[in-house]
């Protein structure tokens, strides 16, 4: 029966769709003038790998909905820019150091000349929806752009809201918060987009405004809890990030959250006496004792049964919804990408 | 006969024009959550004022060409939704510390919430062009949209090469470096991309790929160096910068490109030397002396004369490629604008 093989075969696709995406990605990548300030560097982190997730999903919705992969090739690209793009931009906010185990761009090239590239990135990406047109016609290619406009405004408004917890150093925030913060930041560009994305080019008919809205929360929740927690627990040699990063930039993630609510009153008054200080006064032993807190309290535990309640609601989310779809490997996929993303490290 | 009216008409032009899409615009920048770090900033920038002279370019070659004033609204909306979109992220890129007579939104919010702010006012001009299907049909929306992605990429190129002059401190560039520079970073959104856009919507018809190119550049450069010059010499009661920021920058200016190739070469020295430090290592009597130099060269006179020459430039390229367009005030003021331009304080 279709959804009961393990999830062993989610790299495989990622690593077919995902090389196809490459070749097709390359077009809008080609290196052109100005070079140096400009095109070498903004096909610098989509050289640099990626799993490929998000415009995979796109690709896989569309061929479970019936198109053609081609159809779908140029918005799967489109996702994987605007994706890179706001890596960069992110980069920037978080003033970070390390992406996919090199230099950001910002530590290379300064702050200034990065911001620059992810506009240009942003655009190429809007580039690559615009190239729709010619193959899926006028009305679903702007279809298609007025989706990813949602989707983009969703995204910055998601990123406002944890940056202002930065900036304010929220200490009082809840489950809820940190929920309705990622629908916004992750879950849309992430899973719901890809998601709609290949229906509506799988299906050409117009969507309802909820459809896979749902699906794709539980799914892309679970997926941003698991990073967070990857943040902590991953392994250094392949995580491409400093490890407990997070905690030094005082990032509002789920165990933060959590070790501020239940950490015994001292644990609560150190914690709240670190998180007021810039990022650079927060020393190796400082963001060691925090992590140590989380444990302490269970809040890594407490993350990890979060993530795979929301993985097992998406599952049971993605059986109603796609109920009406056949049977298929992509279909398969998409129902199993749920669980693996709780298995990468 | 038309054409030898004084400029004096062109601020009203700019008001009444300016107003219609002041209120046009309201409608995309409502008040809506989350406010305190997204939307109350995205439109801090449009409120404070600014000429209008971008959207008033695309209102008067829409009517110029046949159009209703109504027709050329959303466009004329998206224009100057991403030219404030383009100074929030220049002045991060710039490390600015005032814009339109106030603090920017870096020196108020941080960069890291402006970068964000900037991201949103992108997509709030690519809603407004979204918005024009309805209206005027998808195939001219969908142009509309492509001109617009043409227009952006040029003005990302213009600016990357700016970003690498400062960053690699560059102290041989020349006339036609800059010239090609402003193209880029100025031209195309300034008045090449409005007076296309207009023409598209006015004309509904195709262009060709250079159509409006040339006269777009000479206005557009006239403007440019008009800019940099009221830096210098404009009122300090009027002008919402700082006077001199730009030599306290390091701005590759045409009076400092000109500077560096005629000064003595004690004073070259000493420039070249006072360019090599950092922004704060340029204290005000260095900023002064710099001044100064350019003065004994004869640095901001040349200056107005190339300004002055592609004002010239500009209005005849104008009767010729304006021929086939038949008298009107919207047409008298786009040939007004250009020498009205060099006439700001």
């Amino acid at each position: 029966m279709i959804g009961v093989r393990d999830a062993s075969f989610v790299p495989h696709v990622l690593d077919e769709y995902g090389r196809q995406v490459r070749v097709a990605m390359a077009d809008y990548l080609k290196p052109r003038e100005p070079r140096r300030h400009l095109y070498n560097l903004v096909s610098e982190y989509p050289r640099r790998g990626g799993r490929m997730l998000r415009p995979t999903l796109c690709l896989a919705a569309a061929r479970a909905f019936g198109a053609d992969i081609g159809d779908a090739m140029n918005t799967a690209v489109a996702i994987e820019l605007l994706h890179n793009a706001f890596l960069v931009h992110d980069d920037v906010e978080d003033e970070s150091d390390t992406r996919r185990g090199r230099p950001t761009l910002n530590a290379l090239h300064g702050s200034p000349v990065a911001v620059n590239v992810g506009d240009a990135m942003i655009f190429l990406g809007l580039r690559a929806l615009l190239d729709n047109g010619e193959r899926l016609g006028l009305p679903l290619a702007m279809q298609l752009l007025n989706e990813a406009e949602q989707m983009v405004r969703e995204t910055v408004e998601g990123q406002s809201t944890e940056l202002g917890w930065r900036r304010d150093n929220a200490t009082h925030l809840r489950e809820s918060d940190y929920l309705h913060m990622i629908m916004k930041k992750t879950c849309w560009y992430t899973t719901i987009f890809p998601i709609r994305a290949g229906a509506l080019i799988g299906r050409r008919s117009r969507l309802d405004r909820d459809r896979y809205v749902r699906f794709g929360f539980f799914a892309g929740a679970a997926f941003q809890i698991q990073d967070d927690l990857l943040n902590l627990i991953g392994d250094p040699a392949k995580y491409g990030k400093e490890i407990n990063g997070d905690i030094r930039e005082g990032k509002r993630t789920l165990m933060l959250i959590h070790v501020l609510e239940h950490a015994s009153s001292d644990d609560r008054s150190r914690l709240l006496e670190l998180l007021s200080r810039p990022r650079s006064g927060r020393a190796e032993p400082d963001v060691d004792w925090i992590r140590q807190c989380m444990d302490r309290h269970g809040s890594i535990a407490y993350a990890q049964r979060i993530a795979h309640a929301l993985a097992g609601a998406a599952q049971h989310e993605f059986d109603t919804v796609f109920a009406d779809v056949p049977p298929s490997s992509d279909r398969e996929f998409l129902r199993a990408v749920i669980r693996w993303v709780l298995t990468r490290t």
